[in-house]
């Protein structure tokens, strides 16, 4: 299968600086994939140089005039930026000209340029964004992060067959255990929604573990964690503020006077072997589902490297089928339904 | 003012042999505080040996016959276990024998405990778990961290006010600043409960910010934050998740081998400086607000150190009038609502 992934080229706060050389080195990786760049010819022919010719139909460039703010409303980029890098990296994905689109501009206006353009995927009401977070153990899949603000239990069921999917895709897990978000692990924890989405998820044929706490998404007590994206956004941005500020007192202690930076000197190697282990860098890349269209948000202020990583997660998306098993795993759960139903009826 | 602390000496995971040692070096390093030990007075008897005397009236024990389980529901805690370690400390309180109490037992009985003894305080309809955590210029009040799982706009105020008295204590800030916890700073960002609280905030004559995120918690961008108790209790868990991580993997690197731990060796100082600073025992104490009395909670896997630090904190309570400064400020906040009501009665 030829597979071709449109990148946003101007998203983010470094545009093509960062967007066309991750493209390039890509493209070197991954000696099958084609990649369409979506964006200003002329931004992207200067940092493009010669580079082009080197990988010949696998780099196309397509023209986009406009370019949609980090600070707009997704309401403006919908109405008044249709002819924007990201709407029209979005339309080569309903066009079949691409797999995947990959865009580090802002999230509000991606996420609705995707509902609008690519629509949702049936049986799924609200789309999601998903991460997947390092923990002890290995990775798990977090989400909601932030989609949404509130969310009934039916979503919350919706997110975790997403979740599922993303986590076979990405983990490589065959049938990924699935946790729910909860202030305690008891049964008789927890708010009327959750209570209702925990009884959804038993009876989902899911591989459903129970309720997890908020240690339990860096224990990896489950491959997949579910939340309304009130409570997830919370967890994720607290987990950034947490971690810059570990950060910045390590960066203290070691360089505190003359002798304390003799020994990070000599610990360096171990130094950059603890933060890699913890390079925010490595899990760039927040998978937008529920949608009939792949599309991954890069951090907009990442780098190079950085969104070399939302390529990737793109491209596993796509190799995994995580959206025709997410589809087939909706419509499953719609004849169950309906079949149940049925029952009902002849009963009456 | 005399002060006397009540400690549930049976609470947590390692009851006596944890409060008694901690509450013995708390009165030596506060020489005019008296201490009311509450449990079995064998199991006391033993780690205290003949160290009571040198205390003098300053320390006494007061007998109690049952222990709360760590697992016991709060109702069954309320009903069957009146002559308990923690209803008797919570009971020296609602008698005036004691200004505070201190217990590292089950969180949920000692809040259902305490708000059942000492009850509310006028205006306050629900109570709060409050914490100081660490942030990168300093410290601040979070809360509520889980008494609750659902929170009116209301509510969030009154926490707010009692956030705010907490920080004026512990914290010294004359006018703590006050941000509400959302997915965003913006006006439209947020659910219906959250953009209501924000228009009480701004009318409530507190220092209020506006809206933050979750890593302005740790970024320090205001004294105090306030949120929902499922959202503050995820938040609150995914930090210590994260923090549990991160020194797991600290420690990883710096024994993988001979050479690593050899650095190890020598970056001991610059690595104990660095922990210092992350040290999850000097933030043990919870503060129980909104009732008529201070009771604080210590982690029930508290050691004598961090147990130490949640006396510490009951005691800074007392001597600051957290509890009478938040009656007074509810009182003002009825004054203003009655006299508002009285207006529009008269207009009509």
């Amino acid at each position: 299968m030829k597979i071709t992934i449109a990148v946003d080229a101007m998203g983010g706060d470094h545009g093509c600086r960062v967007t066309v050389p991750a493209v390039l080195a890509f493209l070197e990786q991954h000696p099958s994939i084609h990649i369409i760049l979506v964006g200003q010819p002329e931004a992207i022919a200067q940092t493009l140089g010669n580079s082009a010719r080197k990988y010949g139909d696998r780099l196309a460039i397509l023209s986009a005039t406009e370019v949609v703010g980090m600070d707009e409303s997704p309401q403006s980029a919908l109405k008044n930026k249709k002819q924007s890098s990201m709407r029209i990296a979005i339309n080569q994905v309903k066009d079949g000209a691409a797999q995947a689109c990959v865009s580090a501009g802002n999230t509000g206006a991606l996420m609705a340029t995707g509902r609008f353009v690519l629509k949702m995927l049936p049986g799924i009401e609200r789309p999601a964004i998903a991460k997947v977070m390092p923990n002890i153990i290995g990775h798990s899949v977090v989400l909601d992060l932030g989609a949404n603000i509130d969310s009934e239990a039916s979503h919350l069921l919706q997110f975790a067959v997403m979740g599922s999917m993303l986590a076979s895709a990405l983990l490589h897990k065959d049938n990924p255990t699935v946790g729910l978000l909860n202030v305690g692990t008891e049964d008789i924890k927890g708010t009327p929604v959750i209570k209702e989405a925990s009884e959804l998820l038993k009876a989902s044929g899911l591989n459903y573990f129970g309720y997890v706490e908020g240690n339990d998404i860096y224990k990896g007590t489950t491959d997949v964690v579910v939340c309304d994206g009130f409570t997830g956004n919370v967890a994720l941005k607290t987990s950034e503020g947490l971690a810059s500020m570990v950060n910045t007192f390590l960066r203290g202690a070691f360089t505190k006077n003359l002798f304390t930076k003799m020994i990070a000197v000599l610990a360096y190697p171990v130094l950059s072997d603890f933060k890699k282990s913890v390079d925010h860098r490595r899990y760039n890349g927040a998978s937008l589902l529920g949608l009939r269209g792949t599309v991954v948000k890069s951090h907009g202020s990442a780098d190079e490297i950085a969104f070399g990583f939302a390529l990737q997660q793109a491209l596993l998306e796509v190799e995994n089928r995580v959206i025709p098993k997410t589809a087939e795993k909706m419509s499953e759960f719609q004849q169950k339904q309906e079949s149940a139903s049925d029952s009902v009826q002849e009963a009456i």
